[in-house]
């Protein structure tokens, strides 16, 4: 960590600074610029605050030169992380994995349906929503528990294992049996729901917050892994920005710049990232191209009357002609796709 | 609600649209453009959700006439709400209410101290966080329940009604005691924890999100409404954008456009907005002269030592010197501060 | 058009502004509604100025149904324009165009020596700039007239057009034997700059400003066209968001929606998108995936020296093996790349 | 400046780098870290450019400790800066300068009679508009020259100096007899009229841009410094968010930041920063609590028919009431508003 002083401090001072990080058990490391002095810490510097030093009157700036992210960090950890779903190897880079299905589940009909179409296209885990962040207190807010219970029946079903979202750790015992415990983008800040679900033991898909840095969303990741969870799946789903031609920006450089930073999975999610049925393929594409390790994507089999997000759901037909497409994408990044990977 | 119908529609394909609406109960008004056939819609719109009109290939946008929140909105309740706290009165044009006291509950000594300190400039409620959210999972937490027991010595030793942040509907049981809930920015689209909150009966101060539009906010109070609670504050701390040399970027605006909008008190927190001590007391005056009927401010008795945010927080001396500025400047505005309203 | 009209307007103040419309020349289409009154505006509303509408008291709201751009618009003109550049066709969706080369012209023997580099590899267009901007006065500020010369001097060597920016009407004569003419994002805006620049009546591509939506990005577009040149690439450089893990986001979204919206081809900049060069070729790859037309990429004989934006500049070997990839991406997408096309 | 060393560098790779840098004249100050070695360099880093080093493989990060700007900046310049226009003291701080005017110059009649208005309740300086940057290319681009003379005749007929926005160094001489020249928020980085108005003699007043960090504006002051203009206004008018219930976000903060950063005069316009005319006056007495040394506020006799920007004017009647208001709030600050002042 690099202390930049405040200007025109008296040397006594300066000593009196340095004394104090030492004795604390820092090494130190004192230069003089043209217009600032610094100072050098050494050792453990994860247990300071930032801006507990920047709050001392004696200290100008101060630059963190390590992560704050011990556990997500490739630093530590060079390998991928492999996080296995009854066999499906996401994070594996021999694969491509897509993970399909409606935003909401509405009937049993409707999920079994769906179910059925996005396996036969090849897709691997089927999403659906059973309890829905809903901006407005009167839209629909999901079938609750009675939606958990059709994932579960399109599973037996289908085989498929099923993603689906938590939104309050008051429902966690019903997650019991759900494969992968999806957290939203609203949700990637609340931290007693970290903590929580971190400790819960399933695998966990954790969305990027609408206006979270790339830092934060690893803070989050870490909260997952410190409460004892080793199996994290990132997903990018876009940003908020100044524009709004699509509901959200997807940031496809988060996908190389978390590969690189992470030993973890990094999935998009371009459904809910531009919120337009007929852009969704394009961008799945691309997030194949950019090296994504799976996608994350709407697919219904009445969007024109889908009781929330029809807007950006791909009926089956445009997603089986995706899936054709993006095996030929997948292939170039020496990845597979559609077929469970039983090692 | 105003639907753009899709070029090159066939008459036939609009007069079963139109009969679709009527069907459902609205009076419909159909007029050609030279690039667009427009269908008015009139009736309780309120329970159409705009992003599955928008996914009919018949339609190509959909406007939204009047306001989605219906117990917020001043439109239904033109007079102010005033909030009454023990006798403090949050939202009365008269009165200019401060809250103050310092980032984290951090022990009985701190927190009487600084309760005295800032009664004695005027402060009508304590501020003081007993749960704390924290981006990062290695940084102090709080003093969770022991935190909120100094808070309620702090009230007996002071007079002072105390306000505190709720982060898990968890921790609902422990809050009986506390006069004011304070939901964070990162817990405002946490709709779970809204709904249990709002049903709860306690004032709620709602803070805006980092980058929750005045919308989005609106519906987040709404959602408190809806569960019961007609006491609602709203709080503006600062949104995030493209710039870094604040924290977050004070967005004064909000406060007129707020009241315009709504019924309900808006105080402005101008310590977590900008995270700079030297700045607040510059925003804090901005913020009366804006109208705002309120702030929320961090005062800690030694800053360089705090356990959180210390460099957002007055020193007791500077924050009695903002007392008496902002004491000229609520007056210009016809508002007194400082003194417990007995009406 | 439609206009919302303001709550509790006298019927005889309504019947005012209904005359006062059809005195201008258009129909109108009125139609109440629960809680507003509707004013439907047909006939050539692009004269009308929405704000100038908006401060009328008696207007709420103003809501455009058409397109404000009609040069740039496929509504009005449904093929590609394809620009021809001394026979590279950037446009033609049979061809994906690379235009490479440095940041800055630096020497004779640099620009020679990349332009033969990227030529081998099979970029159809160089790049090189001659006139920077950059945010600091004191930076190298390229090279000028002189380095427009040495452009000129490394088309002959390798018979590649040439591209290159034009920052201020004045320096327009120098332009005169330029291939393309680049407008770089931070003049995205300098409308006289787009109108002087639009009648000199070479091609043009336009980069997107940092924070400018599409709709200004069209706009600007129209601006040139409206000078009276039909030869416009658009280019998707990257937009400014709340992180900055990238100098920028790269929108990549922008490319199918400009696709949809206008006839122009459209290009994409990794280079200064994200402006870290190991990231490049992954951007380039989605880029093309996203069904760009071409891509504008950084390209230096020795990145670590480069006078400006070394960072971000990729090694005319690195450039070579995304050559390649890039040609299976593009194969994908139905398109070639690499020869010059002489139909 | 400090420079953070990548990971496993060999010592003699250390070395070399050391040397170099001592060779261009820097004393350097080596240490290490438990993650990473980092090199203090004192001197004259203003002529090094962070991208540059950032390109070098075994730079990971570079840290400028100093501003870059260096006319600009208090550091070197401690006592304010006056700006006297024609004996008005823009930047003394015992007053506060009130620009007022129509956003264009429409006829004579018009002109002159808002400068009566506006000199009536106090204004000092009168703005309007001759060359107008508009979005659209069929929008009303301003009178031109002829908005110049009857700008001219205003302030014969008032003995208002005037200031109005220059768009292009083409039109540079027919700026001559204008007192203050503007240069507008889409132009802050026309790095080339940036360098031809500021060696032109006349105070300016630079806006903002749209998204334009406070070190970006500052480096666009330091160009118009640099070119020997020591008579610099910074103007804050609004920034682009995610939120558009305003047109930008009224950034406040700003006021005191760029006090702190730099000796020259800040001033506010809060009718282009919210758009919104009711909203004006609240703005603009936040703006004087904050501490502004002005503000640029648009005034019109007939808003509802003003030819651009209608929407934000406020009417005389208005704006002389909240000229009474501002004499209060600036009185608070210690300064007076609405007389001449002749020292």
């Amino acid at each position: 960590m690099v202390l930049v002083l405040s200007n025109g401090l008296q040397e006594t001072e300066i000593k009196a600074l340095v004394s104090r990080f030492e004795d604390e058990g820092f090494r130190t490391n004192l230069s003089y610029g043209a217009e600032a002095a610094i100072l050098g810490l050494i050792g453990d510097t994860s247990r300071l605050n930032e801006d507990t030093l920047r709050a001392l009157p004696c200290i100008e700036n101060v630059i963190r030169v390590s992560a704050p992210y011990k556990l997500a960090s490739r630093t530590f950890h060079p390998e991928n992380t492999i996080v296995d779903v009854n066999g499906v190897r996401v994070g594996d880079s021999r694969h491509f994995t897509v993970m399909a299905g409606p935003c909401s589940v509405e009937s049993e009909e409707q999920i079994i349906s769906v179910a059925k179409d996005v396996k036969r296209a090849g897709a691997q885990v089927l999403r659906g929503g059973a309890f829905k962040p809903r901006t407005s207190p009167y839209s629909f807010q999901g079938m609750g528990q009675a939606g958990l219970e059709l994932l579960k029946a399109a599973r037996k079903a289908t085989g498929l294992p099923v993603i689906t979202e938590l939104m309050s750790s008051n429902q966690l015992e019903l997650f019991e049996d759900i494969d992968i415990i999806q957290i939203g983008a609203r949700n990637m800040q609340n931290f007693d729901l970290l903590k929580e679900a971190g400790g819960f033991g399933k695998p966990i898909l954790l969305k990027r917050g609408l206006s979270s840095t790339i830092k934060e969303l690893l803070m989050s990741v870490e909260y997952l892994m410190a409460a004892g969870n080793a199996n994290v799946i990132i997903c990018e789903r876009g940003i908020r920005t100044f524009d709004s031609y699509t509901r959200n920006c997807l940031d496809l450089s988060a996908v190389p710049y978390l590969q690189k930073e992470t030993h973890l999975p990094v999935v998009v999610d371009p459904s809910h990232a531009c919120g337009i049925a007929w852009m969704v393929p394009r961008l799945a594409k691309a997030a194949a191209a950019a090296g994504a390790d799976g996608i994350l994507v709407e697919v219904h089999n009445n969007p024109a009357c889908a009781l929330c997000d029809g807007e950006q759901s791909l009926t089956p037909a445009v997603f089986a002609g995706l899936m054709r497409d993006l095996a030929a994408y997948a292939a170039l990044e020496g990845r597979t796709l559609g077929e469970r990977c039983l090692h």
